[in-house]
């Protein structure tokens, strides 16, 4: 499991709670964090070289739990190792582009995941007609990585990010599309909950990612068995 | 003129208000910013990097424009050039220190600075005894980046920051340790005239910078004609 840094690290909890018996490691490559800033060669770069370091280590599949890499770096990565990769845009793509209920999603993520268009592109792969409207969010994570979490200052930022969103676009479905937004996601259900004229369910792209990553596992027969003993490694 | 990025834009609009004649370059090492998480020799070698850059353009005099790089590389970036080396600290710490009615100093920065302790040494430096006290206010940067400057948001994270500190401790300045503070000065301002039971002279190291480089340039004789036409490169 890697990511630019360390967000990364709700996908490792996540995948954690799924699949308790596997040994995971997780290498967020804070020296050079962030990949966000950085133009899309450097960051396959980047991101081929961490998945070598991973595969030293024998692992058994890898997962992109970093946004920027998984815009820029899915195929890169995949055509270059032997193993199953998951990232963390596909799986929670599918699964909300098939569940909407109205087909009008949201997408929440930073300002270089939106302007990747790479959910818009996950979205589309579906087949079916979407109305996806993007929002980027710049000081969520600042606000998650500083621990202001709750509370009267995240609520005032969410609401000034999501209030014009959500009473203009009647969705149904939002999509937390960065690693740290899963972080604040009490304070995001408040304000959807006192501005959305609709009913919206929120999508949590780690635990979609964790739901992909062991149903990929079960199915190539590397799942470790049930009974072991997993681990963190980091 | 350099900085890891945007904030010493701030140091060099202080620079051109105050010496409009001179030409001015100005490099933002985007490309490896932030420099706040790296490693002190890695701060300093991307610094020498830097400024090798600027004197191949013939630059007369170097203003390292950068918190991180002014608390961990004027050493290394003077012992490497031949021409003057002004960085962001030692200016406003000297004035500070000598124009503080009670010896009673706040200085903000970011988690880095104030972790480095340079403010520290930097005021130290006088002889005079003084009472400094730091306080880290991470979400400054992320706020002036995302030009939320006014209003709520910032109004509510500066009380967060500062209201404790300012009824605590008896200010009678304030630095703004950083490069992008000066942005929020009103609304620091606004707090400092709310919160604080004591008078505080706000002191905006950009400024300090700029009357240091005009003494150095003046005294050195390399000071352009005042007559001439100044002139902003980047």
């Amino acid at each position: 499991v890697f990511d630019s840094g360390v967000g990364g690290l709700t996908v490792l909890g996540a995948l954690r709670a799924r699949l308790p018996a596997e040994r995971l490691i997780y290498l967020g490559d804070t020296a050079r964090v962030p990949y966000g800033t950085k133009a899309p060669e450097t960051v396959r770069r980047y991101a081929v070289n961490v998945t070598e370091l991973l595969i030293e280590r024998d692992c058994k599949a890898i997962v992109i739990a970093c946004n920027t890499a998984s815009a820029f770096a899915l195929e890169a990565v995949s055509a270059h190792v032997a193993v199953p990769v998951i990232d963390v845009i596909r799986p929670v793509a599918s699964a909300v582009a098939v569940s909407s209920t109205h087909g009008r999603i949201g997408v929440l993520g930073t300002r270089g995941t939106v302007a990747s268009g790479a959910y818009l592109r996950a979205l589309a792969r579906i087949g079916r007609p979407l109305h996806v409207a993007q929002q980027s969010c710049p000081l969520f994570v600042p606000l998650a990585e500083e621990g202001w979490t709750s509370g009267e200052v995240p609520t005032r930022v969410a609401e000034r990010y999501l209030a014009d969103l959500l009473a203009r676009e009647s969705l149904d479905s939002l999509v937390l599309g960065c690693t740290h937004y899963p972080l604040l996601r009490d304070v995001i259900a408040d304000v959807v909950g006192r501005c959305s004229p609709t009913p919206v369910r929120i999508h949590d792209s780690a635990e979609h990612t964790a739901d992909c990553v062991a149903r990929k596992l079960a199915a190539d027969g590397l799942a470790a068995a049930a009974a072991g003993d997993g681990s963190l490694g980091f």
